[in-house]
């Protein structure tokens, strides 16, 4: 990442620079602890998978003011010269300690816990907000569509449906983590080292004489990547155009790969072009599906016994349609000595802070967890959250991509099954040690 | 807007690459027009706010292939080297026609249409959807907050949840297109002068020894821009520091702008702070809620007799909840001297260049659209869509923020009140006209 990619410290609310201004002038320099939960009141979701780190500790360790910045802060005149003089000299010294991407969590469990005087850790809280609450949401987004899968191949299609270029940039990023094969975002690609994929839309068949000629002129300029997209006049006929150009490429000692479907009933159309390839004795070409496909789309398909190989999933995922913002918070738990709880309604967090700790069962797989003070031990349970950055600094150089997704991976598969269910919420146990609980009186 | 703050080209999706390789390598060269448009398959919007057009003129008159992009492009081993040395020379020199932002539209409606050699057209698709879409749906969702708060100030608090932070700044500049008064984003503030407002959170308040301490340190650091957010411990006892610190600011000349109410039953606690700040003698301190406020929301609090002065308006409207995409498409219509026409199911699009003619009814208000074909004359109708850039130069320097925000204020206040309800469907009445029609057969 460029470091003008990163989003900046004017990534925050206005008010969290007037806090600071306050902090600053009222001397309160103590260490604070802010802890970064998420609630579930819809109980939409019975796990989320953490992510957004790597892209939040970048942001973290080149924290600084630019003179612009200040001079637009200067033009609010809201400030006093000695506070904009220290918001100059302002580095993030901070330590912070969270649960490594592509970690499975759940509704209350901090999945991030930032420590620093005050003023540094009040000011990041917007941007901490920001960062990992879009990649989180996607992430846990993603998982479910590939639990609905059930190992078929994903790719993500949503960036022209995306908030933004940065959202379009972390959906392919996030569902890379929780396991699909891919993207068609280019600058995702460039970023990321994501694999990319794509092949045409109905313009380009549309803009030659015949759906044949435009099939055939794709095969010869891709000869090893073309997925024929058949239904931008009708979806049987495109698929005997698909037959018959897969049929001339073989001459040619090509291979087709597949199909796309991306109107009309996918189960119905799966079929019917499934046998149109076969009968033409194609049986190895693959048909892809992307019609607005999410983790119920997908599931429904399935079920109905569409012979579908692959999906294209975009829109309804990347932007978690259905559930399309995580609650996810930033409360202040310790300042200097004092545990601090918050009681607005509906609102109580838990002081302190924190560490998780996940048990298993006897088959090895996640039981429930346990969320203890930072310094306890539990025995026979793993420890989760681990200290990334300490006094602003780093302590590990960045966790490649594809490490990232095997750590899901690794995790999904030890989840029991019945709390994958996308069809019904399930609540994973969560517990507080008996000495949180104390510390909460 | 600095360079380094464009998408630029690789804002797209592979697809849009390998077709235009496919145009290149069958020197299919042939000026297309594509039209873009929003469907409305949930009704879930009786009317869209067009926005995002400043973004995209900017991407496309800036629209070039940085040579690590062509380094990034070359790696795919996808692209034969005339193709990306053409794409090294390639610039946007197409015409773009356009709805001014601010303009109310309507679905099937073009609010875009871009005219360019294919290859150019193609490769910007996603770029203008992402560009538009993000835009367009939250200036849409927005409006519906300013017709449900009845003229009470707006205030965009949805950054921390927006997906990114490029969505944070079209939230906050599409929000202030509909008339919101301003927003917390100090980033969207500084680069659209965007006014910006906040004050403080809980984590304020429990820093200071107590609830009292904390507001006199607040009001002794912004003595001119104070409002007290009451609710950390116990509303009630928060109004009545509240109007104990106001009063004593009332002592030194200062005047205190009023109290935030973030949490519990809005309606009950506004009338109980309303008469506790009263009683005090403080009846212009104003009464500012903030707690998942949408249109729904702001709409059922004032219609229970909520005494509210202000909303900070901030997730739900952020990420536009209820819907959070907009079904926006770009749809090849002319391709050289043939109108074209899509017809895969459920995706009808109509053929050719356009214009949208709005009529009034006898109040003077919007009482029906006709599309119509680009170049016919529709009496007694305003055509609504204007050249905007031609060659791929931008015809008039960017228009003024403010002056985008007053095209908004004058339509929507043109725009009958019942298709402004925020409680049902209800069609705008949108025809085509018989040549248009015509064309289609």
């Amino acid at each position: 990442m460029t470091p003008s990619s990163l989003a900046g410290p004017l990534l925050t609310d206005l008010y969290e620079i007037t806090m600071a201004a306050g902090y600053w002038r009222y001397d309160i320099r103590d260490r604070a602890t802010f802890s970064v939960f998420a609630r579930n009141p819809e109980k939409k979701r019975n796990y989320f998978v953490a992510a957004g780190l790597e892209t939040l500790l970048q942001e973290l360790e080149s924290y600084r003011f630019q003179d612009g910045d200040l001079t637009y802060l200067q033009s609010l005149q809201l400030f006093e010269p000695g506070f904009l003089d220290a918001l100059q000299r302002l580095r993030f010294t901070g330590d912070v300690h969270a649960l490594p991407e592509g970690t499975l969590f759940f509704p209350e469990e901090p999945l991030l816990e930032i420590t620093a005087p005050i003023i540094e850790a009040q000011l990041i809280e917007t941007l901490v907000l920001n960062t990992i609450g879009i990649a989180t949401l996607i992430a846990t987004k993603a998982a479910r569509c590939i639990h609905a899968a059930g190992g078929r191949p994903l790719v993500d299609f949503a960036l022209r449906r995306t908030h933004g270029a940065d959202a379009g940039d972390q959906v392919a990023r996030s569902t890379y983590i929780a396991g699909f094969g891919g993207t068609s975002n280019l600058r995702a690609g460039q970023r990321f080292g994501i694999p990319v994929s794509g092949t045409m839309a109905h313009a380009f068949v549309t803009a030659f004489p015949s759906e044949l000629a435009a099939f055939r002129a794709y095969a010869a300029t891709f000869p090893h990547h073309t997925i024929f997209l058949i239904d931008t006049y009708d979806t049987l006929a495109g698929a005997r155009n698909a037959a018959t150009v897969a049929l001339e490429m073989q001459a040619r000692g090509h291979t087709a790969i597949g199909v796309r479907l991306d109107s009309g009933d996918m189960v119905a159309l799966s079929r019917e072009v499934r046998r149109i390839l076969d009968q033409a004795g194609l049986p190895d070409m693959k048909i892809y599906a992307s019609s607005s496909f999410d983790e119920e789309k997908i599931d429904a398909t399935l079920r109905a016994g569409a012979p579908i190989d692959a999906f294209g999933v975009g829109t309804r995922v990347g932007v978690s349609a259905d559930a399309p913002y995580l609650d996810i918070v930033y409360k202040l738990v310790r300042l200097g000595p004092r545990d601090i709880r918050k009681l607005s309604p509906g609102k109580v967090t838990l002081a302190g802070k924190k560490q998780i700790f996940r048990c298993r069962n006897a088959a090895g797989l996640y039981r429930e967890d346990i969320i203890a003070c930072r310094e306890e031990t539990v025995d026979n349970a793993e420890p989760l959250i681990e200290p990334v950055m300490a006094g602003g600094r780093r302590l590990n150089p960045p966790t490649a991509l594809d490490d990232i997704r095997k750590n899901f991976d690794r995790q999904f598969a030890l989840l029991d099954p019945r709390y994958k269910t996308i069809h019904e919420y399930i609540a994973y146990p969560v517990h507080t040690s008996t000495r949180l609980q104390a510390l909460q009186a």
